[in-house]
């Protein structure tokens, strides 16, 4: 069953029929000759064979290819798409179809929003991150100068149209890191909506379509309420200000580092302890949620350097003045921004995580 | 005598008290020591000692700097701007102060627009040419791939700040080149703005203050009225499609190559003459415009080789389909979008606007 969720000025389609709505809507729009792909070089080996099969006006529709992972969130590749989008002649009725996962939709969303002073684009994502994260909310986004995200812009998608069947040969560790954020939505949202996800026993028998469609209602309301994150918005931010410095941290030191859900998992648990420390948070519900979380998003722990992964988190240009400042739970569904929190109390917290995480020590 | 012009979200101070103005506007946004001046190496060596000394809140203000010149409208260009952004620890709060001409509008624009998905912006334009032209309207943008404006955004200033003291010292050419696209605003809006503008006897004894006053307004109601540039807007485009070739040319042939301003000019006497040919235009009122152009904005009429000139026109992207689609005039104040022209009209308006000119010969 496929089903449309209204977000302000674009739909998400959610369902197994997900070519034939993108058909449809291309029909619709009349950019027949004029959709141009994106694609990275995994995308461009499964899933554009598939797209092009499936939905026949795009069979001959010309794509664009960059090497997969998050380095590819760049200047430079922003550089290739925007020399291929006029090579190709692309114009202001063009289309940009991102296919592919949060990477994709981000630089793919922010190329095709400058490029003639913004042509359309849609999102077509395939992994389980980008369905519940970055193809919904609006924000298109690059690294720069080694920040996340410091170049973007604000642009809604033309359309998003998810499929739960890309998820069929997705690789467990990337199911587990959206996850990840689908428990976040729920933890910032309502108690029902946390007691419902919290109850999934395994990832595998999962209905993806109902689950996904609560988790896209879930941010969009959040997002439609401040759509340029002033305020609201920034509770979709819980578990990442540990989980951004986990995530760096790892990707320094692991040979397989976290990905991102996983460290925002890991995250998640940090920041309760911390909302328990500091917000009122029951503690009886601190050591509920981090079970949950670390049942379903069983992250590797590997050892960290506890006042490293601070100093990484006092540079983040988000945490303004030398203080920490992460979203806080004063109880489920009641987020708290702008906490601040002293350092001494991060490196507790991080300590909580990797007991819970049942490792053995930290500096090892 | 001062005044605010309200163009929907901002205003458009134009005065000589401009500096105090600015005092107050950054008072009331409460940005002091958040302002970060862009300068070309022009503005910085004349502009920036002046509005320091006049603006006490941005005595110690940081600045970046870039070359000037057109070619300075480049990513590269942005990544400069991104990286001393950074370096200076700007962030939501910070405002970009654009001061300089149409090539630091909108490229400062363009790089702030997209900052930490965009930061505030406000112009201070110091040609004249930026202060009726790029510093209204919300258009911001870069040149990429060869093509002008290739990548940018829609997006307002926080604010203008018009002060015709700039102007004493501004080059004869340079003020030429902005009282063209001031005469455009008046032909593509009404005869009674024409004709109080063509009255002018010599630039020198200009009263500027109303007239850009005029000048921002009309160009304000027309970008009002069509924000994206989907139809209205693209009236604003008279003189530009024969312009922009000429200009091109003059770029790689003329060792003091035209301005901009001079280049419309010339190409609207051009479009004139295709709008006597094709619009109903009446041949009094060619000859009449065409003389009142030549005297007001006298730009220098190299030799071109017009068949070169149409190629150029012919690969530009917004003559789709090989066919020239300049705005045509009916008459005064009644401007015509997507009028398709035949290239030997077009190598017919180039011969004639050169003997208006008083030119021997094309191809000489």
């Amino acid at each position: 069953m496929s089903s449309v969720i209204h977000c302000g000025k674009y739909d998400v389609h959610v369902g197994p029929d997900m070519f034939r709505e993108l058909e449809k809507f291309l029909a619709r729009r009349q950019v027949f000759g004029n959709v141009v792909l994106l694609v990275d070089r995994n995308t461009r080996q499964h899933a554009l064979p598939l797209i092009r099969e499936r939905v026949p006006s795009l069979q001959d529709a010309p794509f664009i290819d960059v090497e997969a992972g998050e380095r590819s969130k760049s200047i430079d590749t922003c550089t290739h798409i925007w020399n291929r989008l006029t090579e190709i002649r692309a114009d202001r009725q063009s289309l940009l179809l991102n296919l592919g996962g949060g990477m994709i939709c981000d630089v793919g969303g922010f190329a095709a929003s400058v490029f003639l002073r913004g042509i359309d684009f849609i999102h077509v994502p395939t992994t389980l991150l980008s369905m519940v994260d970055s193809s919904v909310g609006g924000k298109t986004g690059i690294n720069f100068g080694g920040f996340k995200n410091q170049i973007g812009t604000f642009t809604r998608p033309a359309a998003v149209f998810i499929s739960p069947a890309w998820l069929r040969t997705l690789p467990d560790r990337e199911l587990h890191s959206g996850f990840a954020e689908m428990l976040k939505h729920a933890l910032i949202s309502s108690r029902e909506k946390w007691d419902a996800l919290s109850q999934t026993s395994a990832l595998k028998d999962m209905d993806w379509i109902p689950a996904i469609q609560d988790s896209v209602l879930m941010k969009n309301r959040i997002v439609h309420a401040d759509f340029r994150d002033r305020h609201v918005r920034r509770t979709l931010n819980f578990g990442h200000t540990v989980g951004h410095a986990l995530e760096s941290y790892s990707l320094l030191h692991d040979a397989d580092p976290l990905r991102h859900g996983e460290a925002v998992a890991l995250g998640m648990i940090c920041e309760l302890y911390l909302s328990w420390k500091l917000c009122g948070l029951p503690e009886e519900i601190l050591t509920e949620l981090a079970a949950v979380i670390r049942r379903l998003v069983p992250a590797p722990v590997a050892p960290v350097d506890p006042e490293a992964i601070l100093g990484i988190m006092k540079s983040d240009k988000k945490n303004a003045g030398d203080r920490i400042r992460p979203v806080l739970l004063q109880d489920i569904g009641r987020p708290v921004i702008n906490h601040p929190v002293p350092g001494e109390l991060v490196l507790e917290a991080l300590g909580f995580m990797t007991r819970i995480a049942g490792e053995a020590a930290l500096n090892s």
